[in-house]
């Protein structure tokens, strides 16, 4: 029945994020959109004409933001916005007791000051910031479920993490020995037209970008260091790949004891093993980052190399589902106490 | 209840047309799967060798196709064979009483004469062709709810005649005055490695084949013939376009009386006014291929050249979902009286 | 000795095929380059600011265009700026005796008033753009050598008027009778960033635009008249297509007598003997778009349809080279008396 | 005077390599094609049959592979062959005193027991293999210049190594800390049809392959040790990317001391100060893959992450040209004594 349906907003609309998260909820049964909103563009119009194949199946208006209504209305808003711009309706929500799931990237630092540093951004919440969960339920699953504010991860850090994960869980990676080289379509540098994300100089084209300075690298720092309990530097490169969607993300570890390819598989698929969207490979099965394409999942492989001692894992999740919109999605079942893969058992698109 | 599901097979399930059914019948409430079977490849191992991002959501075994069985066993089967391959097994599903939808050619022609003329295979049953019922919902859903043998439409010939419909069925278009020109991702050429279809042969090249020689040439003349009651020839060329999926076909037709862009789309939308999948888009507004990514849609644009009194058309369609797999579910969904659009309420997958 | 090279100046260098250009003359031999400019980007900057692949093979500056400077201090001048703006300054370099190739559209109508029509924008030269030679050299070679000003072709014109001229120089096409369906790379439409090519929207997507509308129909039209000494009207319908450069044009023709498919081989054959840059296949060979990646190559095909008795031709052409760039560099080649193909000899680069 | 011209011979020209090979030598001026043969594919046909793009560029005929011919006939020996099979035909040339340059691996290792572990392969002339020089010609141009043998390097090493060079010669990089993550386009995987370079696979994904145990890893491994005195173990990760060419590789190295992004660049500037081919670029600016396009350059970024105490660099190259065949051209120009960028003064085409 409508009436005992959740009811949502979407903020921030137009992106490619928001996009793929109207997607996911005009397909989700336990689910009534009540706003859509953008800062600027297409206001007024039909989602249709921003979005013209959306015609027959939806038929939303997009608004302009008024944050103040969105919140009376709704149980639960999904911010898709500029860094910076979710604080202030963040705060309103809370303060009436409504959730928010922030897909941007206002929430994810607890420590404010490293946020501060890394985008240049003044943070007038930091309470809020401190409280909020960090949205990866393969680590913080019960957390989230208590969450006023859900900071929805990083693209990159997402896939990253999980590739990390029983590593550092099992604490067999030495400190500050990780490298992590990432490779993500273009999709997840936005919808604006720029220079860098014209076809004419994306396709046929692999170059890396922000090399040892771009934010996702404290961002999957904060979490490698909670898990480990000692302080975690890390490289991280990522790669602008001539795809629209989904990432791969290639980690390296030093180990402190040897290890083989069967013993690291075993660990992972232990670590995984009451997750339904991880899917942990046989050895020498390496993940390929289109098996993803407008999926939730994500899938890793590992091995070991005696050589050198060190393991390598590889994940790919679609970055604007697993990577943003649906594991907002798979936050809000937690949230509201669905089954955590209502409106997310998609069947890959392949080919 | 799952006694109650309809019991289908899928006799061919490597190719990319067998896998994307299986992609739709996963999802399928009202339907149960019992055997996917394949000629060679693959037989005997599980389908997440041939398929790995289907871990856990699949735990089928490809069989060798045993047709008995499969017909015993089965209210339901899709048959995905090269051509000539269909016919015995859908004779002895009929003699079964069991459905056959068609996924191939070998039941598209009325006259098997012209069957056996354009594809070089001689058919045993002519009768069964004769009765077969061509599976294009939007132009023959009554005859499909009676059928026992459907002939799923091809690819090009679906885009093509669903966007050339309306002219014939008005009356407009003027005898043997139509050129389609329509363009397919390489998936319609289907999954076995050629030098013609390694990516380095197709990435940044389109390029046209079989020009004036192709097969569904005839296939597209048998219906407009059939909706005009007077032979029609038309040109058909198609190009290899640098996409894994999708098709394009841009139609041409003389008119017999001038018209405008505003007539004709009023002419579209009145004649698919009931139809679920077809959208007519307002004008000036023109379909792109990739917004049927995923999905059972197909998107058509028309405009008049006051010039030249032609009408020019486009359709755009998945050529795996609504130009294969994605009709031959909607042919089942009618066949068994089901809701013609479940399983198929898939939003496109965009970017 | 390079004070006898042709001093050339390039207005309007950022854009693609400027940019190409600046590619070419880099390697020709007997062109030294005075001046490249820009109307705003760029201006002062290092090419290589630009182009950072060009480190080390060119140090011009980026200038303000100061048309009275390049006019005194070239032989010749490229212009490849928007309609209109190349107008004034053609009139200049006409006035100082020098040579004008616009790669622009400014002069390519004999008729300003058609111009004006179809481009929206007053044209204050009419004696110039009477004057202007259509340079296509392999209709109008002889016309070029004594030219003042070359209009350099646009690039869906060049491929598809190289396919259609063998059947109008014999008189063979019906009047009015044309179809012309072409499918262009994405730098065709500019180096701008815009929301039409952004990757996420190109890749894996082909759409039609400007259906019935395009502004190379006038174009095209006016060579078809001028061939066959009646009036032609066309439909013209332009694709965008998921690749960076090269056009494909597939063209209709009905023919007035029946013909053979080695026949009208023959006929491209005869016509195209002496022309260097156009090869005409065998039967059954189709050119592929990529085949001309890089280079000034015309590739075509040609066939008969006995059945409809109308010809169909592809053409395929590198849209920057031969269709842009290539082209003008060949027309300053006739200009200036060189060899027509020096500096064109690249063989393309495939795959 | 055509007799003054190097004869030289291409053996397995059908292979992308060998093609690349062709093209190049096409429009070298010091060189003159005696032989062009293949082992199985295409003998006996014009190569306007393998390559249709190159009708009027190119009459010689494949032929089959008489090596006692090939030798007889040129000064200077391509060897393109599949593992293994380039030895017997080296040993002949040599022992007539002409020319090899192998761009195939059969004696890219000096000790053949390397060779044979890793590629199965046994090596019947390890006299031979010890005496060839690894043609890295900016790291071995003077043992190039006088060598009977050249191994051309495999594409990731050349890549890999330029990026590495620099640190390794200035004794930076700590030993065993260097890790190799390179993206390479399909070309790379060769011409031959396979279920892993069909287009609808590779198209907007990306995967790793041979993780921890592809052997270009002791390739590499060999030159760092050579460079360092000290034995060198790496990791190396190659990923499959939807480009048809180009690799870009990133590579990550321990410094013993602490550095900047300047001190590197300069370090690197200094380096290759005089190399035609390799480019360093400024602060900030990362080489992108299709800078490369068509030609023989290497373009590299470097910096330094204070954080971790790491370097990082890009190096960017054609994989067919400098990863390949073009590097072979500037190892022939080495042995001949003619300027080193002779016919490889090639602009990249861009885009």
């Amino acid at each position: 029945m409508s009436k005992d349906k959740i009811k949502v907003s979407i903020v921030g609309v137009t992106g490619y994020a928001g996009g793929e998260l109207l997607r996911l909820l005009l397909a989700h049964q336990a689910v009534k959109i009540r706003h859509i909103t953008a800062a600027k563009s297409f206001i007024g119009q039909e989602v249709t004409a921003s979005y013209p194949y959306l015609q027959g199946l939806c038929s939303l208006k997009i608004e302009k933001t008024d944050i103040d209504i969105v919140v009376e209305d709704s149980d639960l808003i999904f911010l898709a916005m500029p860094a910076g711009q979710g604080i202030e309706p963040a705060a309103k929500a809370v303060a009436k007791g409504k959730k928010i799931i922030d897909i941007s990237t206002d929430f994810r630092f607890a420590d404010t000051a490293v946020y501060e540093q890394w985008y240049g951004v003044q943070h007038d919440h930091p309470e809020l910031a401190a409280s909020a969960v960090y949205g990866l339920p393969e680590l913080y699953r019960h957390q989230v479920a208590k969450a006023e504010i859900v900071a929805n991860p990083g693209c990159f850090p997402t896939a990253s993490l999980l590739a990390l994960y029983p590593l550092f869980k099992a604490g067999l990676a030495k400190d500050n020995s990780v490298i992590i080289d990432a490779k993500s379509g273009v999709s997840g540098a936005g919808r604006t037209p720029t220079a860098n994300n014209i076809y004419a100089q994306v396709n046929e084209n692999i170059k890396p970008y922000n090399v040892a300075i771009h934010r996702h690298t404290p961002e999957i720092e904060q979490i490698l260091t909670r898990i480990s309990g000692q302080e975690q530097l890390i490289n991280f490169t990522p790669h602008l790949t001539p795809m629209t969607r989904s990432i791969l993300s290639t980690v390296y570890a030093d180990l402190k004891v040897p290890s083989s390819a069967a013993k690291l598989i075993d660990l992972y698929r232990q670590t995984y093993a009451d997750e339904y969207f991880v899917k942990v490979h046989d050895e020498g099965v390496w993940p390929q980052s289109k098996w993803t394409w407008g999926s939730n999942f994500c899938h890793i492989g590992v091995t070991y190399d005696p050589r050198t001692q060190r393991a390598v894992a590889c994940a790919a999740i679609d970055n604007l589902v697993k990577g943003a919109a649906g594991q907002a999605v798979q936050n809000m079942n937690i949230l509201f106490g669905l089954p955590e893969n209502q409106g997310l058992e998609l069947v890959p698109v392949f080919p």
